[in-house]
């Protein structure tokens, strides 16, 4: 697979200490690994945060004139990934692992308590592929929902994927 | 000791489902724990963005009014963490395993290749306690003084410790 | 999927603390996965491991009487995971991370330097289905090929799958 | 510190290429950090494997003629642990996080849902000294009593700590 050639190449790369950024063909496969998902689960079973997301992403694949996958949510509780190092990322992993998306949207806590929190996208083996940061709620006085809204045009704009490509 | 007693009560919280959000004390822990750090270590072995880094620091110290901490960097090439899943997480483990430094602040890749780039600070056991993310340099166009930069800005004022406090 | 449901099932379990140990369906899925592999990656680029591991599974699989698998070396060089925490484990999620492998077998390091010796095997998303460890070769006086025989007989043993089930 | 000075050396043999498996020195500093604990944390609220373990500690330092460590079980309930990729581990992190002991051992599953279970012994900041594993409950059929004994037993034999030093 083309996937596992970009990824051992980068590898023999920084074990040879030749590697100098990240690379287009990189950044290409990570963009139509998500944009080319057929389906993708979002790790909450907040109802409200889903819809946010669920939203966002309609609006994204119409955008791309992709077609939409099946945005399924996670239904299990999560509250105990708290008790991790980085519960966003085992968020993440919980869905990885009981579903077969090639997509996963994890929003979390980031790392120890008051650090604040982390929105990840992971492909259907639990690899990182982008990620975006939100102040801890006590310093930034956002809604829920534009703090999500927020983070996952982040965690896209910063892969070089623009939700509204019309603007 | 404090530390653990908060934690432990962050956790009790979220196993019983009463979790809402960062709490003050947890938030005045993790700003104490950095800004009252003996030892820092820089995961870098890379002289320049181990100066930018190291001016930040001496600035916040000061500006904070508190005794500036010893400040070294990491002599070890990180290169082998690229083939890791969360390289900036993984290096940041390094300093940790090889130091006896109160907080370490590392940078590199934030997952795949193509991911773009994270800046960690943990503290002496491997938590995770701030972080920020800068999108893929095919991206941005900043040179790498102003991307760290910020980064160590953004990781810093996400959970309430501003580097220019006088402004 | 099947799996998907007893992972979910299993972790509802933990939640609602009514876990009373492994399920003899929850074995049963790890023995199809491995004994119906279609691909096994085994994670090392040493030639001699490679056969001893080969020789293995190419029985286990006539034993059984199921449809040898392909089985590869992975071609990279695996020596930077001694520099992660734990070091066979990771050296598993690259073989993951570049191949499209249905199992993945390997061995390295456990964990400190000084830790002795783990042998893993793991499934297409990085999960780990079983494991064997060996004393620090100070103290065992093997040679290799029978430690890594030993270790991967073990791992296969403790799921409940025999090499020689004629026996 | 002599400890980071071993790791290091450990890297950097790893790096280049030159390490050759474990040495007396890294040996004898995982048997040191063990046999001079101040105060060790087993994390299980389970009293009766509690017991087993701490008996076991209580025999091991007076065959050492070591002063007796505080021995102490976490009292959190961990059973969430079960939903993370690897249960026994991230147990062995929340009494390494929750707790200022010099010493964790942990007990739990070892991956899967149906892989058997793992004890885990870690240093302050999470790092695995030694470790072993059980088969899955559904192929032994020791009591519980004895797989604790049984797997702590040779967790330390693995690294040349022997429970019963005077047979």
């Amino acid at each position: 697979m083309n996937n596992n050639k970009i990824i051992k190449d980068a590898y023999l790369e920084s074990i040879t200490n030749k590697r100098c950024g990240d690379k287009i063909e990189e950044l290409l496969y990570i963009q139509n690994k998500i944009l080319n998902a057929k389906k993708i689960v979002v790790a909450t079973n907040n109802k409200k945060k889903f819809d946010i997301i669920n939203n966002i992403l309609i609006s994204l694949f119409k955008n791309y004139d992709k077609p939409l996958p099946t945005i399924e949510k996670l239904d299990l509780p999560t509250n105990s990934v708290d008790l991790t190092r980085f519960p966003a990322i085992n968020k993440g992993l919980i869905a990885v692992d009981t579903s077969d998306a090639d997509i996963v949207i994890a929003r979390g806590r980031l790392g120890a308590p008051g650090s604040g929190s982390m929105l990840i996208i992971m492909n259907n083996k639990g690899r990182c592929l982008s990620a975006s940061l939100s102040p801890t709620s006590l310093i930034h006085k956002k809604d829920i929902e534009d703090a999500v809204k927020d983070e996952l045009n982040e965690a896209l704009e910063r892969i070089g994927i623009n939700i509204d490509i019309s603007i």
